[in-house]
């Protein structure tokens, strides 16, 4: 189930023909009565922020945390587009505002694909009652809506879930965290209970930090990556801190379904540093193994090379002695005291031939833990990134 | 030439074992007479520092910055491989300089290799008769001593100058900063110029942070990074600044052999930062971009695809202001002002057909400008570091 799951939500996707394979490339949510409903989004920190990610922050700010919906495109990100991608932006939302009869400022906007390259607006623009006539309530107008965000996804990203009469509801998009000729991270989430701008605003960056935040591809930053949630209040349900962890468990599935599709990745790898100093100790210590890229190739072989590990741990300038370091693969400890426990057994290599990839290196210098979500490194990234053509 | 073209040196590489395919593992280069020289050396900053880095820097410590020269083993890194692994360093050292009839501390000791298994110590052992007896000043001996450095390396590393009466010789190894299943970037740079310990110490610094701290394959830190420089004196020559000058190209001749041998790279590419605020700043963004897995792609694809580079600036935590960007790649201007300014042509797409790749991106902000070496991201990279075995 989709974006439209949680009442008082319509959606739609179509073809404008910014791809020109002629796959779907215009997603449109907005709430069923057109009118504007809490909102909050979490976007880059690149400061090449795209332009659709500059417009969304001022509107969300002229509004007071209010919209009524999102608009995004795909197969150009209108980023490193200067002033003329502002204004690409802006005519979108001007466009679609004045169809469907709410302010410009009551739209959020987003794109995501080839960086530098003027996005064809009119384009949008044409065909803007197209897709907005075609919205819809049913599961069908949310799927479309999903399809209309992939850039080299290889399948739609949705999630749903109901939880005492209230109900979320979310697309993504993502294949690298950001990634390649088509870029970024989108998601958009929707829900019916009844929360406000600032609650929903902090449930979202919480979910946001401890999942999307928490998984790494590449060690990219992209131009637009860009997490928009709407609350329409539909279910009438004000629901207690359920919320936030519905939120973050939404966050967190398609999150792993962005893993699951990483470019030319044959693995999902959960990174956990344990015993640091602090929590944020033991985060860098998780991130830098988690983006080499020389530990990323041994997930593809799968090697337990554990030294690579302590290698990286010992550059992450974090507090570190090896000789306090264990590792375990699979739950398999392969390095004590920070040397090796035993030759790698058939069996290690056999665990490590699956999907799934669980590393935990202990520190033994505290009680700080982090887990960061990654992948291998395969040829296909190389594929996939090597060229815009 | 190599390292025995300065006066005063001789040097062997022989087959020891530790390399099971026989090949050249175990090399020595010491003073003519073994007396003890200035000597100066720059170690990995990993606190996971290798055994070997850990006895270097306290033997050059007991010794005052002198040394009577360097073995240095292949296959095996002795890294991560806790107190026993600094008892055989010292089993090392102490068995060739009861040989040699010298101290222990006055040798220094370096290995590349696997990391995390234990050193094989008895087959150096073994073989210190063999090693020191075959010592010699000519000019294959420090060919051997060359090879027995290599793991990953396709050529052999070397470099000689001579300039008013002194002379330089050097021979590295290196196919990746840190690799893979064998480790690590090593250099020996031997001089017969007369130069006191602390000014060998600061030519040297100041060659290496030009030189291998400005290349990057793949951002990883090893635990066995060492640059060693020994000066025998043995010209009567005292040099003026051009020895600091000399320093330097034999150093950035040995990174850019590194860099042409990197893992699956096919090219060279030369990253440049300029109107940054300041030098530092430069670097900063230089380093984001060359470490890009991203970027790296493209290079390998022949792409100028100006946007990633925008993007990395954009998330390198320095001052950056995309309207303010200028970017050409091999001098043709591809975007100012932060927006493309053609279409790529195809003449764009033929220059960046060779071997060489020169990028710079003008920030607009300031004066500050760094230049950071790097490589494309190719499939052999990951087919080198996928496994151990």
């Amino acid at each position: 189930m989709t974006v439209v799951y949680p009442r008082g939500f319509q959606a739609n996707g179509i073809s404008c023909g910014i791809k020109k394979s002629g796959e779907l490339d215009l997603s449109l949510v907005v709430t069923s009565d057109l009118s504007a409903v809490p909102a909050a989004a979490v976007f880059t920190q690149n400061l090449a922020a795209a332009a659709p990610v500059q417009l969304s922050r001022t509107h969300l700010q002229i509004n007071g945390g209010m919209a009524v919906g999102v608009v995004a495109s795909s197969g150009n990100a209108n980023a490193a587009t200067g002033a003329r991608g502002l204004e690409a932006a802006k005519r979108i939302t001007t466009a679609l505002s004045s169809y469907l009869g709410c302010a410009p400022s009551d739209l959020l906007v987003c794109a995501t694909g080839l960086i530098g390259i003027p996005l064809p607006v009119e384009r949008v623009e044409e065909h803007v009652p197209q897709v907005s006539s075609g919205l819809s309530e049913h599961e069908e107008a949310g799927q479309l809506a999903a399809r209309a965000l992939m850039t080299t996804d290889t399948f739609v990203k949705v999630e749903a879930l109901q939880l005492n009469g209230f109900r979320i509801g979310a697309m993504a998009k993502g294949a690298a965290m950001i990634s390649p000729n088509m870029a970024t991270m989108l998601a958009v989430i929707t829900t019916d209970a009844v929360v406000e701008s600032s609650r929903l605003h902090s449930a979202l960056a919480a979910a946001v930090e401890l999942s999307f935040n928490r998984l790494t591809i590449d060690g990219c930053t992209s131009t637009n990556d860009t997490v928009i949630a709407l609350a329409s209040g539909a279910s009438g349900v004000s629901p207690s801190g359920e919320f936030e962890e519905a939120m973050y468990q939404v966050c967190q599935s398609l999150a792993d379904k962005i893993a699951m599709d990483a470019e030319g990745a044959s693995k999902l790898v959960r990174v956990t540093v344990s015993g640091a100093r602090n929590d944020s100790q033991a985060l860098a210590g998780a991130r830098k193994i988690a983006e080499s890229q020389l530990v990323k190739c041994s997930f593809l072989g799968e090697d337990p090379y554990w030294g690579r590990l302590a290698s990286e741990l010992g550059s992450a300038s974090i507090n570190f002695e090896i000789d306090r370091l264990s590792v375990s693969y699979q739950g398999v400890p392969v390095a004590k005291d920070g040397v090796s426990l035993v030759e790698v057994e058939d069996s290690l290599t056999a665990l490590m031939a699956g999907r799934e990839i669980e590393v935990v290196c202990d520190l033994g210098l505290g009680v700080g833990s982090a887990t960061i979500t990654t992948t291998d490194l395969g040829y296909g990234y190389i594929d996939e990134n090597k060229g815009t053509s």
